[in-house]
C-alpha cells in the first residue's frame, strides 16, 4: 500500500493511493495513521478493505490537494548520524562503529511539498535526502533484526534539513540544529514492506535548484533500518508511528569546499526510487 | 495551584491539590493536563472553577491512588545539560557559554513514585533532581525574559535519570542514554508560576537509600528557566505541555570517586523546597 494523507495542514484526510490519479478514502476507517492506528493493527485492518475497494471502483480522484506528511505528527523523531561511508568522509569525520542517535523535534514534520523556512540567525542551512523509517508496533529489546523487520510499518523519503552553525558550533549536541519548525519534509507516500522488493538498493537523488547534489543508494548504508531498529530497541521503547531518519549519503552542502548553504528563493527537489519525490520552496526567516 | 493526575497509570484523573488530604476534581472540565489543555488557556479557565469548588465544599479527599506524573505524554523533552556551576566542575567538564540541548524520548515520563528500571546491559545507572518547567502557550521566537516568564504554565520535580555509559561512552550524542523507559519520574505536583515565591533560591536534594547525595539550589544555575526558554525559542517551536528539565547541581554518582551507580534495590528519594518529593524503587532490567 502506499498511504497518503491529503488536504489542509491539520485536517489531512487518510487516504491509500493507488496510482497518480486515484485513491481510496480512508477517514472513514481512521482519524489517521497515527501511533492508535499503527499500534491497533491498523495496517492490516485496512489493507482488504482497500483492496475491496479498489476492486468494487468505490475510489476516488486526486483533485490537486495539498499533500500532507503521510504520518500524523509522532511520539518521537530519531535520526542516524554519519550513516553512509562517503557522507561521513565528506564531512571529515571517522565512519562510526555503531549507530549515532540524534533527535528533532516531532512538530519539524511537515509535507513534502510544503515550504521550508530558513531560521532566523541561521548562516548554515543544509539538505539530506534520507530514507525514513516509521515504526508499526510498541518496540523494546528485539531479539533478532527479523523482529526488526516485522517492526517496520513501511518507508517514506524525508529531507533531514539541518543548520550546521546550530547543529556543530553551538555545544556539541546536534539537537539544536535539527529542530527548527519545517525542518522535516516526509513524504509524499508511506510505502509497505511488501511493495519494495530491494531496500537495501534504492537510488537516492537531491537537486538544489536543478543541480544535482546528492546522488546516492541505499546500498552504501552502514548500518541498515533493521540493524538500526533492532539497536535502537536496546536504548529505548519505539512507539507505534515513530519516524526514523536513516542518515544521508553524500552530497550536503556542508561537505562542498567552498561549502554551500540554502538561501531564500531556493528550490529543493529529491526522492527515493519507489518512494516518490518532494519539492520544497526555500522561505527566509519569519 | 498545585495539578495531579491519580490513578493507574493510562487512566490518569486530573485534580487540583488542596492539601495533603484533599483535591478537587477536575475530570469533567478537562480530558487531561495536555497540549490541548495548556494551549487552550485551560490554567485560566479552571482557576476560579477551584476556588468555587474548594469554597464550596466540593472537595474529595485522596484515597491512596497511584500518583502520576502531572501531565500527560508531552510533545517533547527537552533537557539543559552541565547548567549548574558545581555540576560541571564535578564532572570534570567546562561551564557551558549557552545552554547545551539533549533530549529525552517522551515516553520516558512516569508517576514520582513508580519504579525505575535499570536498562538491559548498562553499568552506570546515575540520578539527577531536577527542576522541570512545563510551558504554557506554543513558542517561538520569544522577544524577552518577560515573554519567556508568560509561556512558562508551571514548576515540577524531574528525576532525569541517566546511564552515563550510553551517554557519554556510544558515539557522543547523549539522547542515548536519557531515553530508557521510566527514566523522567516527574511530580508529585505542576505547580503554578503564582505559588512560587522566589524560584531562583529553592533547596533540592536527592537522597539514594537515605543518604544524601545531592544538594543544591536552583540559586546556583547557570542559565536560569526564563533565559531558557527565551534561548530555546529561537532555536526551535515549544509545544504547550512540553518539559523541560532544566539541569542537575552536584552529587550525581558519576562525580564521586569511585562513581557510584545504581543498583537493583536501591531507593531514591528526591524533592525541591515547595514543589513536593518523590520516590523511587530501583529495578533490575526486564
Amino acid at each position: 500500500m502506499h498511504l497518503m494523507r491529503i488536504g489542509a495542514p491539520g485536517a489531512e484526510k487518510p487516504v491509500a493511493r493507488l496510482d497518480d490519479e486515484h485513491y481510496v478514502d480512508m477517514s472513514d476507517l481512521t482519524r489517521d495513521f497515527d501511533e492508535e492506528f499503527f499500534g491497533s493493527g491498523g495496517l492490516d485492518r485496512i489493507r482488504p478493505i482497500v483492496a475491496e475497494r479498489a476492486a468494487g471502483g468505490d475510489v476516488s480522484a486526486f483533485a490537486g490537494e495539498r499533500v500532507g506528511a503521510p504520518i500524523a505528527r509522532p511520539h518521537q523523531i530519531l535520526c542516524i548520524g554519519l550513516n553512509y561511508r562517503d557522507h561521513a568522509t565528506e564531512t571529515r569525520q571517522a565512519v562510526p562503529d555503531e549507530p549515532i542517535l540524534f533527535t528533532k523535534s516531532p512538530n519539524t514534520l511537515i509535507g513534502p511539498n510544503d515550504d521550508v523556512r530558513i531560521p532566523r540567525a541561521s548562516t548554515k542551512t543544509d539538505w539530506e535526502v534520507e530514507l525514513g523509517v516509521v515504526i508499526g508496533r510498541r518496540t523494546s529489546y528485539l531479539n533478532s533484526l527479523e523482529e526488526a523487520r516485522e517492526a517496520i510499518a513501511g518507508f517514506v523519503v524525508v529531507n533531514d534539513v539541518s543548520e550546521r552553525a546550530f547543529q556543530n558550533e553551538r555545544g556539541g549536541q546536534w539537537s539544536k540544529g535539527k529542530s527548527a519548525e519545517t525542518f522535516n519534509p516526509a513524504g509524499p507516500w508511506l510505502v509497505t514492506p511488501d511493495e519494495i522488493a530491494d531496500l537495501l538498493a534504492l537510488d537516492m537523488w537531491l537537486d538544489v535548484n536543478g543541480e544535482r547534489r546528492q546522488t546516492g543508494s541505499t546500498k552504501t548504508m552502514i548500518f541498515d533500518p533493521y540493524f538500526i531498529v533492532h539497536y535502537l530497541s536496546q536504548f529505548l521503547v519505539l512507539e507505534p508511528g515513530d519516524l526514523l531518519n536513516t542518515g544521508t549519503p553524500p552530497g550536503v552542502g556542508m561537505g562542498f569546499v567552498p561549502p554551500i548553504w540554502l538561501q531564500p528563493g531556493d528550490v529543493m527537489e529529491l526522492g527515493i526510487e519507489g518512494l516518490g519525490s518532494q519539492r520544497q520552496n526555500v522561505l527566509g526567516p519569519r
